[in-house]
This record gives structure tokens, C-alpha cells and sequence, in this order.
């Protein structure tokens, strides 16, 4: 069940960074949605090795097929199978790995778990797994266009290391987050930020930060309390992905420190709407979407591979020794998990959207009458 | 399926704040185990309302009955149910929440989602629902005693408002979390913390906060990649309570901000074991814990309810309005939470090590030959 | 888990033969029904004890109490809580139980597979554990209505022992139903089961028979290829009441000794609708409803418990003994057991109701041009 | 949610009878065990189409790889992949399919469903999709082993037609199964199945039957009470395979005939252990497996296609018309159905022993003292 996310929209991801491919069996998509290769691939490209001078240079086209539930160019309401085989594989580059854990990876944790791992490039634990996520995000993006018209996700990067950059959530474009290799739509930073990318690796070393995303034009009404409120799915959502160390919405850590009267959301009517004149909730009030944006942030550590020489011991528990990085890999994950993190977030919606109607139905409950 | 939390340890909890009581089934417990209602009302008291003078007066008991599911003080692996009856409740007091949506709480959301709510005391999003939690929890640490010995859970105020303590999480004890009213083991931080906490009562106003939590003693091998991740699911569960904005294992949002060489735990051999010698990773790598301290945090907000005057609009979206709380509630929810968090800590841990038993076993699945 | 039925429409169960009560939780029903206790209550006692004077005769009024999820007698969309406290309990009646494994009981199957048991009258694995079924399935009826007008589930006693009755599924009314003690709407033939009960009844004995269970104005569409579908939720649902032995759908056993071209059900336009002329499909398709009357038959065993001496072995599993009944007991479930067969049928559908939804809206897909 | 089965071994079928192929994705498999191709390709080379000449001369190879999960040889406990192409697909032969339902099939109910089907051969509803049931059940028989040592599962044809079987549950072997296209181990009656099956394909006709199923070896203490109990899982597993029409388990529906004192297995002390002196039960009592031999039933209905003109109506609903089958088929699908039954079987017991480890551990609880 640990490789299965979702209730009624659900995915079974499988595959690992070394071996045949990665894939993504998609199970309760609705049926009549129009797909192709194509529209998954758009977001794939955003996720692939080798897209910029600031990624991992593993050559990936991570060119992907659809073998089943898409007929005539439509979707079936019977499972889509995506495969994306593994091509610029080299287990050999990984052979130290299978002598020693690598520091602040899940080598070290898999074996302990099952008493065996891949230790080709990280086997399962590798960023290679959230293709199928990203694939399936694709699929549930048009199902939830067709559910939810005007439903809109952006994610972008807010920080790397110390740099933070300025960005207004309410206007944010995906074509801003786009305009650069790192994908921060606050172009001066985004400079900067590129830059330090730069200098960490050259110095053998990584850099981690924070990604925001936000979600415009989600009804009242999705989320399940008490267990399954939006914001704890989507922090389960988040947390799923390799690297993260952190989740926050609306107010975050920040509002812990303020009083009720600074915190609350007072309510008006606007446009014949119940409507909030701030967010510090983030468009999510007792596990349920207000209608308001949905704003989230998420912290992803500096990536565990560099190439510095680090303390560790033999994989058979007998001998400390060293270890450094040889193989491909990002100084900095953030640029590429901008769409794993967009992904998640589209999942976990169309799963709410999918619950909602079949709970309440999808039309509103509440009319306003804005006579004031 | 939004009321049922776990997958092989399940709670259903269900209730409202006012009605009939709250309680809880919990199905999946293992059998022979030793259980009566006074193992439940220990942790319930640390929950209950009342029980000092920084929370909310209002009068419960909160007198568990063990309904099903033991026999002659022991679990029989069948469901158990726990009832907890509503006894002070004075729907009289709410009923202005029934003519307008308090800003920043649930009442609007659960309109717009079912066309229909509760009105009295907040209803299902009330924090009382959170009973069926803590009793399901002193239920699930008996379970984990038995399957993981050594395995301690401990949970503590860390900041309220701008109030940091210093606690060291690798040696504090419940003794000290217990004793005192707002539950911070920094005796000192304790004692302006309180205070703090009455000043902003007395300004009608509230304060926020974050707990924090540790689990010491827990084996290596516990969490489910990819989806099922031991963060993912203490994310989502810690979420999941009702006023938290965030989430953060280890290093969490700080981390980011790091390097790779400086955030890395490197490994060593120690008494025998594999071990770290930093916990960034707050006690997991790559979804599953790795046998160092599990540290982790959560971000309270300030609660909604406050005794000053707020804008909002009323409960048919007709006008705005006024409202100012005459209610009793909590000016901190934190105190009251600590248990809350311990509690869905407990509850994710026992789901956890019985998944890992199922699919694993419980033995270690890797022996150190230390002779470094 | 195992106490949790359901995807959407999911209900738990909890409670033994004896001690505090049982009772039921149920998740996810939608908003704004009218229930109250009557309405529970008219089914309870179609199933309670002591309804006639060939049913055990235990004394329990099993009166519901509804905790939770109902506000001023409409659903909230919250968990909807059950309880009915156990009366009558004379658990000294069964204290030769605690010595002895009753032969064809659950008694030393619990054993075996928890290591304890509750011996005073079949804890949990007694029929009074169905309380909770029946209960949910009254609301699910009210829910079923509002989703799918028209629809309409009838069980019945088809057979008992060799006695066969002669039923009309098409046109069998419940009042029919009702208006003998056995649940048989062929008159004549229930006036020679009830004879025939009581017979076995004064030898000591016990007796069997089948359960014949039809559902009318189920539209096209519901059920869930390739796992869920109706008839393998239909057959899981039966086979999780006690006492079963075997399911079949539609032709059924009988349908295995055909050719393809005596069972086909041929299309014809009726209508302006799509229908078959005749119906060996049992109203299902491909796991999926095809608009006819789904007919499904339940195999019931005859009652374990007999007032005849009968072999066993002592718990202790230490040596060989005899065992007569002196309990309370049921000559022949079967009419105890038509509530049963029907909750479990509605609590199918309306999870499949909703489940439909979700993906699929519940719109007819197919619209007929019916100009032949 | 209704392409994946089992609740800790989980597997997701996808696939159409046309298109890029079938597979299934694995999760939850315990790690270590020896898996290749070739241990799948066995059982899917008896399920596999033109093995004999009384099956569906359809040309395929049935050739499955393993895309992941498998390292070296051994299970890693991360998801394994199964794949296999379809190669002989002529979709052109089902042009009329496009234009009108086939009587008895799931065109009908697939179009009603989702307005949209895959009328290539069946799409979903085909048999093929069962490669990906048998090729996880294959893995699952490993894990069984491991786990269970001493557990088998046989499955055979017990009748065609009027044409019954005579077979001892208790000694029959496998090869016995496999010594005959039919799969029936009564050698006489199996000559005469064969028969009657080409006499009805030379008819343009079909025919249906029963298949039987023995677990011998099963541990006392499998099964979930009260819902997920053993034969309620296995009902549901059966009644989820294509054509199926009934299931029983022991004495079945002829058991709904008995008295319970001919009914009841008495229990004795045999070889040091608690063992029943016969079994109507069919080795499950109480919905847990009591360590006796399980046996049950399965109705298969004839093949819905065949070759003789049938009265249908056209795919868009305007008119009546005739359709007579072109495509290759099976005239009986008993023989292929067995190792389907089978591996239904194999599904259910793993998830159930995973289950039961996890709750109870797997060592015996009760130990007999026989002493008599």
C-alpha cells in the first residue's frame, strides 16, 4: 500500500533508477478525458535530468508511453499504465555504493527495512520514482479542469540557501516560474540563486530551499475532517517527496507567534461571496478549502550526494570508512521538484474534488445574498 | 472514510461537542493485551478541559466506559469502543454561532461543504473530537510496548508567541513536561509562558505556539516508501489536529538553508550499531526511521476564538456583521495539544511497526560487526 | 480493518454477545438526510430477538441511541454514531463454553487465532454483532433513495430445509414478506416451515435453508471492474454474515449446467431503453449493473448451537468431552437473517451509488433512440 | 480503487484485450525471495491462449517481463512490475462489436458506465486481464511458502455441462490437474468433457461448469471477522473473475438442506492437535480457517460468445439487430479459469497471512495437550 496514493483517484507508482524503467498505473481517472503522450510529456520535461546547466547531467528523455485506458485519444475509466524505461543507466559508477551507506541517503535504512536494496543509484529512493507521480499529475490535471474550471496550480521556488526571493502569490504565472533554469519568477533572484548553485557545486558541495505553491480558484468545500483535511493530505502529499523536511500553509511557523486578534481571517462579502480579507489560513479553515488561495511552502534539504569525502560505514556494518560522490547528481534538487511538488498537489486535489462529489456533489451549498 | 485514521492499527473516532458524547472504535489492536478504563483516563485527564487555570473552564469529566473489546482486563483483538459522554454542554451559550460564521474557524467551511452544520460549540471540528484520539492512543502505547520495547514518546511545549524554551530532546522526561500547568519543561520559560498566556486572556485576545516531540528508542525499519514515509504519515497525522499551520522532522524549515556538508549525518559504528553522528535527519532517511531520536515539530496557531470584537458576515451570506466570543475556550491550545500530538505520534508509530511486522518482521535485518 | 465495510459509505462495527452493548459508526454519509431513531429502529426489530415464537428467545428491545452526525433530524455529513446496549445477557448460561469448544462455532477458531476469547455467548462472532449492519443500512436506505429514486431491495426465505417456496422475484412486495414469522411470501409454504422449525426445534435439532434477495430499479452503471464488481461486493457482503455457506447471482449453479445459447440474455428496445429479454445475467454484466432486477441467492447453514449432545474437545485442548446447548437460541436464522441479507445488499449500493458518482456522475450515459 | 486488490499484498491490474499489452504492479511483497520470469511464466503458460485445441486459438505468447522490484534474482519489498505485450491482436475482427452490444458481454454495461468503451476484443472485460492476477499470484505463492511452508492450493474442473467429476479433495495432486486439457483429475470424465466441449464448438454453442478448489496445509487462524472473513474474501476474489455465477464453500448450498446435527463437525483430539471428524465447514469457522482442508466451489456460466446469431440491439441504442460471433474464442473457459481460481486463492491467503502475522504473529496460540 506504501507505493498506492489516493482514495479514489489512485496511483501505484513502481520502478527504480537503475533497471527496466519507472511507471504509474493511474486507477479511477473519469472517463472521456482527452490525452496523449503529449500533454504528460509537457510535464515530464519539467522534471527530466539534463534540462539546464544546473541539474544532474544523467541523459534521460524520459520519453514516455501510454499502454493502456486512453482509446481513440480518450480516456477509458479503466486504468492508464504510462511506462518511461531507464536508458542512460550506469551501475557501474555506483559500485562503491554497494560497499558503503551513503551519508543522509535511505541506503543505509532500505537494508535495515528489508534486509536487501538496490544500491545502483539509490534503487527505489531514487527522484527517479516521482516520474509516475508527475505523469499521473498530468493525467488528474485535465480531470480536474473538467471538474473544477478555473482550478489553477503554481509552484515556484521561494528560497535556495539564504536567498529569499519576493514573489506575490496572488499574480504569480506559470510562465514567470518558467522564464528560468531554476524556476523563481523573481527574475533578479533567480540570478543570484543560479549563481550559488554554481558556486556550491564547484566546491563539492549542495544547497537546499524552499518551494511555495499556490492554488487559485478552488471552491469552498474540499477536504475531509477530522483525518483527511486538505492541508494534512496535503502535507502527507509533501512530506512523500525524497528530500523534504518541512510543510507549512497559510501562517505557517510564522503564525505561532502571533496573537488571535493579528491571526484571524475576518470575514466580508465581496461579489455576492462570503469572502476573508486576509489569508493567514491559507484558503483552508477546519480541513476545508474557503475558497480563498490555497498558499503552501515546503523545505527540501541540501541534496545528501556531494563530492566532498564524508564519514560513513562499510554496508556490511564492519568498518567505518569514506566516502565521495562520483556519480551524476543535482547541487541542488529544488529546480526539479517545482513540478513533483505542482504534482502533488494536483493529486491530492482531483482526489478531494472526486470525494467531495461523491459525498456532497460539486455544486455550491452555500448562495450568498450580497445586499449589504 | 475522512473519520477512520491507520491502516492496520484503525481508529474511527466520531462526535460532536455538544450531543450525545464522543468516543471511538479502534479496530486492529493485537490481542492478550492488558487495558482498563484507567490506562485511557490518565491520558484523557491530560486532555480534558478544566484542568488548570490557563484553559478553558469548561466542566468534563470526561469519563471514558470501555464498551466492547475486552474481556477480564485483557484486548481480545476485536473492536474496542470507548464512550466518553458530553456532560457541561451549553448549547445556549453558541447561539449567536448559529446567525454568524466566527472568522477563522470551521463554521463557514462546513456550510459551504455540506449544506448543513452543527452550530453548537463548533460541533465535529470542535478540539473535543480529539478525545477519541487520546484514548485510542493510551490504548495503541500499551500495543507498542509490547511489540518494540524501549520506545518512548515525548511531547512538549517548545515556543508560545515570541517565548522560546530550551529543552535538550535527547534527555527530557514526561516528569518534567507534567510538571507544570502549560507543559515546558524549561521551568523558568514555564513560568513566562503562563504569564503570558493570562495577559492575552485578559486583553481578550490568544497566543500561539509550537510543540515539540520526540520518540526515543524506536528500531530502524519503521516507514513505508514512497507514499506511506514515516514523515509523511506523522505530517499528515499531526495535521491533522485541529489549529496547526506546519510540520517540520529534524533540521525541517532551518535545514534549507544549509549545505550539504554541513546538513549530512555522517555514519559511525557505536556500541555495535550503525549510527549517526548528527540527527538532521530528525531520526529518518528516505521515509524510514534509522534508530536515532525521531524529532519533530508542529506549528499551533493562535486559537480563533477570542473575546474581542471581529467583522464577519452572517450564517445566510446576507450581511456583515460583528461578533465577539462569550463562549469559554482556551486562550493557548497548546497545553491541551501536547497530549494530542504524543497521542497521533503513538497512533502512526503502532500502524507502522505493525505494517513493518507484517511485511518484515520485527527482528533487525542487519547486524553490526563492530570491530573498528 | 476487519471490522470496516465500505469505500465511501463505510460503517464499523464494534460490540460482543455480551458486555456493555454493540453499535456502529458510520462514515461518510452524505448531508441533510432525515433520520432519526424511528426509522433505525423499524429495521432493528425485523432482526431483534423474541419477535415470534420461532426465533430465540431472548429478551432484547435492542432500542438504538444515535450519538453523533445527526442535528435537529438531519445528517451533518459527520460520523453518525450507533448504540444499543446489551439487556439481556446471562453470560452464567454459558459458562460450560469457557470449558469446551462448541462444535461448528467460532469458538476455537478465535482461540486459535488471538490466543483468548470471550466465551460468554460468541462474543463477537454472535448475530447480535449485526446490530450495527442493520442499523447503518436503515440510514443507507434513506440515503439510497434520495441518490437513486425508485430503487427498491426485497430479501425473502426461499427455502428451508427441502422445503421450497414458490416466489415471483419480479412482483414480491415486502409487506408480503413481513406477514409471516418466517419471511416467506408464499403463504402456504410458510405455514410448513414454520411447522418444520418447530419440529426440529423439539427434536433438538436445528435447520438450514437459502435466502433469495432482489433489487429493483438499480439503474445501468453501478459496480466497479475488475475487483469491485457488484457481484463480487454483493458475494463478500453475504458471505461476511454468519452462518453462510454460498452465493450465487442470477442463474447461478444452475447456470453452469447450460449452453451459451440457453443463457445468453438477448438485447431488444423497450422502452426507449436498452433491456434484455431475459435475466440469467442476475441484473449484472461485466460486474457492472445492467438496468434489470439483480437476483442473488445466500446459502445459510443450519444453526450451529443444538440442544443434542455432540462431540468436542475441552479448551485447554487437553482432552475429548460431550456438549449440549442450554442457551438461548435460534432453531433456523433464516428469518432473522432476511434484515441482514437486505442491509448488507443496500449498504453495497450505496456505496456503489456514491462510488459512481464520483467518477462518473450518476447521469445516464446512454440515451436510446427507440425508433424500431 | 477497483483495479487493485488486497489490503497488505496489493496488486494493480491495467490492460485491455488490445492495445500496448496488460501487467500488474505488486506492492508489499515481503523482501528476499527468489523470483524470475521464468517462476511467472509457468502459470501464465496454463492460462495462456492456444495451449490446447479445446481453447481460443488466439496466438500469444503470454511472455512476461519483470521491469522491477527484483534485484539479483531476489524480491527488493519495493513494487515489482510485471509486463506482457499483446501480440496477436486483430481488432479488425471486432468491427461489429463497434456497432452493436454482444448479448451477455460488458459491451452494454461498459458504454452505460462511462459513455465510452474499448470495443477491441472486449477492452477490459477480457480475460486477458487476468495475465496480470496469475503472474502476482506466481510471486505470492513464493511469499506463501516462506511464510506458511506446507500450504498448497489445488483447483480443477469438478463439472462441464451435466458432465460431473468424481475427485477427492483430500489426495488430489496437481500433475493430476495438468494431465488433461480440460484440467479435470478424473481421467474418464475428463475424455468425456473434451468430448462435449468440441461438441458444442462445432455447434457454434458454449457450455459452462464448476470449479473446485483445495487448500491443504492452512494454519488455524486465517481470516478477519467480522467483515474480511476468510471465505467472504475468497467469495469476492472468485465472483471477480470474468463469467463467474456462484460460490460455495463446504457443504455449501447443498448444506442449506441438512439439519445441524447432521450439519456440525465434531471435534476430536487427533496427532496432539484439535481437528473436526468431518468438514461441512469447507476449513473455516467464524469466518477464520480452523486448520482443517478449505474446499469451495466456483460457477462459471458458458461463454458469452458464440458463433450462432443472437437478437441484440445496435452500440448507440437506435435499433434492434443480429450479431454472430467472428472473433476466436474460448466454447468453454473452465480449462483456462483453473489456474485463475487458483490464483485468486494464492491472492487472498498471502494478504491474509501478512495479515495475520501483523496482528498476531503466525506461531500457533493454542497448543493441545493430547493426552486422551
Amino acid at each position: 500500500m506504501s507505493n498506492i496514493f489516493g482514495h479514489l483517484f489512485r496511483i501505484a507508482t513502481w520502478g527504480e533508477s537503475h533497471g527496466g524503467g519507472v511507471g504509474v498505473v493511474i486507477d479511477g481517472c473519469p472517463p472521456g478525458l482527452a490525452i496523449d503522450e503529449g500533454i504528460l510529456q509537457r510535464d515530464l520535461d519539467r522534471r527530466r535530468p539534463g534540462q539546464s546547466d544546473i541539474v544532474t547531467p544523467r541523459k534521460e528523455a524520459d520519453r514516455c508511453q501510454i499502454l493502456s485506458g486512453v482509446f481513440q485519444g480518450r480516456t477509458l475509466g479503466t486504468p492508464i499504465s504510462v511506462f518511461v524505461p531507464n536508458e542512460d543507466a550506469r551501475p557501474e559508477a555506483y559500485a562503491e555504493m554497494q560497499t558503503a551507506f551513503r551519508p543522509s541517503h535511505a541506503d543505509y535504512t532500505y537494508q535495515a527495512k528489508f534486509g536487501i536494496r538496490n544500491w545502483e543509484g539509490g534503487g527505489r529512493s531514487s527522484a527517479r520514482e516521482t516520474i509516475g507521480r508527475v505523469a499521473a499529475a498530468a493525467v488528474a490535471k485535465v480531470a480536474l479542469t473538467e471538474l473544477l474550471p478555473g482550478l489553477e496550480v503554481v509552484a515556484y521556488v521561494k528560497a535556495i540557501h539564504d536567498l529569499d526571493a519576493d514573489i506575490d502569490p496572488a499574480t504569480v504565472r506559470l510562465i514567470d516560474v518558467e522564464s528560468n533554469a531554476v524556476r523563481c519568477p523573481d527574475a533578479a533572484m533567480a540570478r543570484q540563486m543560479i549563481e550559488r548553485i554554481k558556486e556550491v557545486r564547484a566546491q563539492g558541495d549542495s544547497v537546499g530551499g524552499t518551494i511555495e505553491c499556490i492554488v487559485r480558484g478552488c471552491p469552498p468545500g474540499l477536504g475531509e475532517p477530522v483525518f483527511d483535511r486538505l492541508e494534512a493530505d496535503l502535507a502527507k502529499a509533501m512530506l512523500s517527496l525524497p528530500a523534504t523536511k518541512g510543510f507549512e500553509i497559510g501562517s505557517g511557523f510564522a503564525g505561532a507567534r502571533l496573537t488571535g486578534s493579528q491571526h484571524n481571517d475576518a470575514f466580508e462579502l465581496r461579489d455576492g461571496r462570503v469572502r476573508t480579507t486576509s489569508n493567514r489560513s491559507g484558503g483552508v479553515q477546519g480541513g476545508i478549502s474557503n475558497g480563498e488561495d490555497i498558499v503552501f511552502r515546503v523545505a527540501f534539504k541540501p541534496t545528501a550526494t556531494i563530492a566532498k569525502a564524508q564519514k560513513t560505514v562499510t554496508a556490511d556494518a564492519s568498518a567505518e570508512t569514506e566516502l565521495a560522490a562520483r556519480g551524476r547528481h543535482d547541487p541542488c534538487v529544488l529546480p526539479r521538484a517545482v513540478p513533483m511538488v505542482e504534482a502533488m498537489a494536483v493529486l491530492v486535489l482531483i482526489d478531494h474534488a472526486l470525494r467531495q462529489r461523491a459525498q456532497n456533489g460539486l455544486e455550491p451549498k452555500l448562495t450568498a445574498h450580497a445586499d449589504t
